[in-house]
């Protein structure tokens, strides 16, 4: 049971967005601008950042819904997601997203973490500024989603195949604003 | 240096709004309506929490720049801020704050961290649902702009004056949008 008294029946964050829609609004907004919107980073690419992290922070409400996400944004390399998740070392991703996501692994454990050498190895398979921007913000993000989610105890629900229908609704709405939030995650 | 090319001579998390204000406008939203607007805990309070987070993590601009405000709005009381901050046992706060902080705490470790016991000896000292959900998120989204400020490296400046003046605008201004964040912090 929550921490506090949320509306029954709503999974992980749409329960606190909608317990407290003022501070869910922002949260969603940046949710869509940084996994949704323009940047050189795919869809998939990001929400694969956004699992990696949330499986570190072992927060299973998280890494459930954006792992379905980018399942389903991935299509046909799907198996990409599982394998990362299993071992980052053995991970199928390009050179330059495996060095993005050893910098997200990085800030997972503290902004401090991340030196001008994991920097420099992502330059070198080709990241430019907004590659490691976007990667670092959305690293940091995930680790304030995952404490919200977790530090209130919202409910997480047990059903695989309720997962596999948010990833298939983040693919295809992504972030929709508090209003509208109560049909995706 | 900072890891990507920010513009010169702006401090920390204004110099990554200044590089992606799609992402800054967001973030800067929630700050101003979870430190600053309506809520049953003072904006003092709040910045106290988001203070000690910070420090907790090690994020030398964002403590400073917090424990700054925090000094402005607790006024004749500011050497609250720097008690805290260097034991949280000897803090003079009420015990209900004092419970909170100790949420914050765990919240920094991790959302998992925090338990039924932790919240009820807030409840124990008055706190309800919406400081606990409050405090939460406070320290949830400080382990946000913590690691994106130190996963980027932006400018730390050294002079304790420059955090002087900016505890002042925050206290008075708040946390404006990105346009017109030039002035403040």
């Amino acid at each position: 049971m929550a921490h506090i008294k949320v509306p029954e029946g709503i999974p992980g964050i749409r329960s606190l967005a909608a317990f407290r829609p003022e501070t869910g609004k922002p949260l969603y907004e940046l949710a869509e601008v940084l996994l949704r919107k323009e940047s050189p980073l795919s869809t998939a690419e990001r929400e694969l950042i956004a699992t990696y992290v949330s499986s570190l922070n072992q927060c299973k409400f998280c890494t459930l819904s954006h792992a379905a996400a980018a399942r389903e944004l991935y299509g046909d390399d799907r198996e990409t997601v599982d394998k990362t998740l299993e071992n980052i070392d053995g991970s199928p991703v390009d050179p330059k997203l495996k060095a993005l996501l050893l910098i997200a692994g990085k800030v997972q454990q503290s902004g401090k973490s991340v030196t001008e050498e994991d920097v420099g190895e992502a330059r070198k398979h080709g990241a430019g500024d907004r590659e490691i921007h976007d990667t670092v913000l959305i690293a940091a993000t995930f680790c304030m989603y995952n404490r919200y989610v977790d530090g209130l105890a919202s409910w997480t629900p047990t059903d695989p195949e309720v997962y596999g229908e948010m990833g298939k609704q983040l693919a295809k709405r992504g972030y929709q604003s508090v209003k509208k939030d109560q049909e995706t995650v």
